[in-house]
């Protein structure tokens, strides 16, 4: 194994420190580096003070090769990154007179004279490289000195995104040509971390490929991470293997959802797909509007926020008193009386009544129901109430409910 | 100005380094601290590596008096940090026969032997009190050595969260009794980042309270920290102030959420709301669902997957055929129809076509229509396509349209 190559990301902004804005670009730089073979040591946010600034660029650069900062490079009198990493590589900072060109065009075509704070965001040092941003004003930087490179990007993350992609990730694969690194991730459902881990213990602790596993809302993931030059057959090898034993918990790999996999499913056979929902409050119908298929096979939703609403669209008054016993005869009536209104193939519902006015700890019980060319079939699960994720985790589940009857009535089959 | 109390923040784990899981404890922590009169100095993101781990540590108990760590506390032999604090103080760890009676007592509840690495979980260091973890089998522990205090907790936010509130927080207000701190949050819409920084710029660099300004999916944020025994009259002050700057951007303070504030206005009346929307795909009513008082104004929703679904659920062909004029048509005649299907007092809607399947940068066409007992209206708005804000910010779009008809209807008042 080649020796890796470290890096350590900073964020800036005193924002970030007083917890205003979430830092959301330091995470996606750090999913984005294993893939470039490069290894994050650390990530730090640091606020808008010259000289803590300049302590932990410093810091970053005695211990890795690539320092990334993101923000700080604002037009204001706080916005300091520039002036920091001049401090530290000791260099000038200077107008660069391209820079400022392009900045006063950008101020001409939005109809405005450019404001005299602006002009520090046409400064650089000597050793930058300027990086364009076409979504705002202030350029990015590429430095390269003493074998150390900096990277220095805008903090908007629509602004950060794209020069990350077509700027810097571009010239860090150019600068550090690393063996081939490559990623396969197994996503299950139904099974837990803990019983994952068991199963697939003899997998820990090899180093080609190295293996980790994840909690996320749509179940537990192993991620297999492999490198050189028969990095995919590696992954081939151990991915097998892990998909044999995790089946039939297993419903796909790397960038799919289950929402991606019901949606190529039913548009490639010209079935459509309805939905009704009071738990969830619309959650579920968005899921599924968030599919890039959505429009082929989504004929829509309802948002039912009180029962007599349920039996104005088709729910029988019947199956709503009933709704305290055991059974999820609403569900499967909210499943059945969407799929005739939308005229679907398919209706997939969720009930239930959430705690979300208590505190969390308390379990949520949820019904969940399928009417499809088949039948109608329910599920009752529970949910221990928590605002960050007990709604996201009953959608999926609605999700995985109808994967199953896709897989029992031979139109989806187990991934392989 | 008393001097200000420091601390950082330590998140522990490679899994965020790899960035497979997002830090959100950080941010939350943050934003916590102001109000304790406490200044955060850095956040820093450390992987499962004693050394490196151990050097993090080190740093920050120099430059601050409270170190907080999250994460690392699992049974595991990644979960280092009760061993790198141990090395750090230059103490011993030792089995503390409390915890591990408690601990053993979680397993014998659950029905499960104890795996015998978990013991590690009720190590302690002679100067840590442990910290009772309702949530997990983690305790957290409270160190005071030196004048400087770490807190060490769980890393899941539902172990985190209840700790630190519970736990952490009191004995930290217990142990730096501080002046008073006190802030308060002004909300606007519909006017940039620039205008309100440039309207307000007299109360920029004050000392007390300092001002900060801050973009959020639901418009731009002022908010306002004051200390000392006057704080409230300050935060008065300078708040009434800026008020009056910025009305009639302003919509709220505080924990205000336009839902809330639409809800509390609809319920306290015995009014309600329904919702038909296609762009948002279901996201609009579920900001509403989400609200506390939901089930008391809002009837439901319909999510229109296409266009003859609208057409079945009220909207006339005529109008949709119109789509591509200029006309917002289409939403006014999807908020009747969604009024009337639903015997609503408010129908609200949200029509357009994103670019979902495009690459971001372009704008996206929306229409927004309010049916209410004055009669219907609809807005054109234009959002910049980006798949992480662009639903939301249509979403919050319709929510403050519906806002404003219900100041015309004399309904709701401006902020005073």
């Amino acid at each position: 194994m080649k020796k890796s190559i470290k890096a350590e990301i900073i964020s800036i902004g005193t924002e970030l420190l007083r917890g205003e804005i979430t830092d959301t670009n330091a995470g996606y730089l750090a999913s984005q580096l294993p893939l470039a073979g490069i290894e994050l040591q650390r990530m730090t946010t640091a606020d808008d003070d010259i000289k803590r600034l300049a302590q932990v660029l410093r810091s970053a650069l005695r211990g890795s090769s690539i320092v990334i900062t993101t923000g700080g490079l604002g037009p204001t009198q706080d916005d300091l990154t520039r002036e920091a990493i001049a401090q530290v590589l000791d260099e000038q900072l200077f107008i660069d007179p391209v820079l400022e060109t392009h900045l006063r065009e950008i101020f001409t075509r939005m109809g405005r004279e450019m404001p005299p704070a602006n002009l520090q965001q046409a400064m650089r040092i000597p050793s930058a490289q300027s990086l364009p941003n076409p979504r705002g004003t202030a350029p990015g930087w590429w430095v390269e000195k003493n074998d150390k490179v900096i990277v220095v990007m805008p903090g908007p993350p629509r602004e950060m995104l794209p020069m990350w992609q077509n700027e810097a990730l571009p010239r860090i694969k150019a600068r550090f040509p690393g063996e081939i690194i490559q990623a396969r991730t197994i996503k299950t459902f139904s099974i837990q971390e803990a019983k994952v881990a068991e199963l697939i213990h003899p997998f820990f602790g090899a180093i080609n490929p190295t293996l980790g596993i994840y909690a996320k809302p749509d179940g537990i993931q192993v991620r297999l991470i492999a490198h050189g030059d028969d990095s995919a057959q590696l992954l081939d090898n151990a991915g097998n293997k892990i998909k044999q034993i995790l089946a039939p918990y297993v419903w796909g790999t790397d960038t799919d959802t289950l929402g991606g996999i019901i949606g190529k499913t039913l548009s490639e056979r010209g079935m459509s797909l309805a939905t009704m929902e009071d738990y969830t409050g619309g959650l579920l119908g968005n899921m599924i509007s968030d599919e890039d298929l959505s429009s082929r096979f989504y004929r829509g939703g309802l948002i039912t926020g009180s029962d007599l609403v349920k039996i104005g669209w088709g729910v029988p008054a019947g199956e709503i008193e009933k709704k305290d016993s055991m059974s999820c005869g609403v569900a499967e009536a909210m499943a059945a009386a969407v799929k005739e209104k939308f005229s679907a193939d398919f209706g997939l519902s969720i009930t239930g009544i959430s705690h979300k006015n208590s505190p969390s700890g308390q379990f949520d019980k949820v019904c969940i129901g399928v009417a499809d060319p088949g039948g109608v079939k329910s599920w009752e699960q529970q949910f221990m109430w928590n605002r960050n994720d007990s709604f996201e985790r009953a959608a999926v589940a609605a999700l995985f409910r109808l994967r199953e009857r896709l897989i029992e009535l031979n139109l989806l089959y187990y991934v392989k």
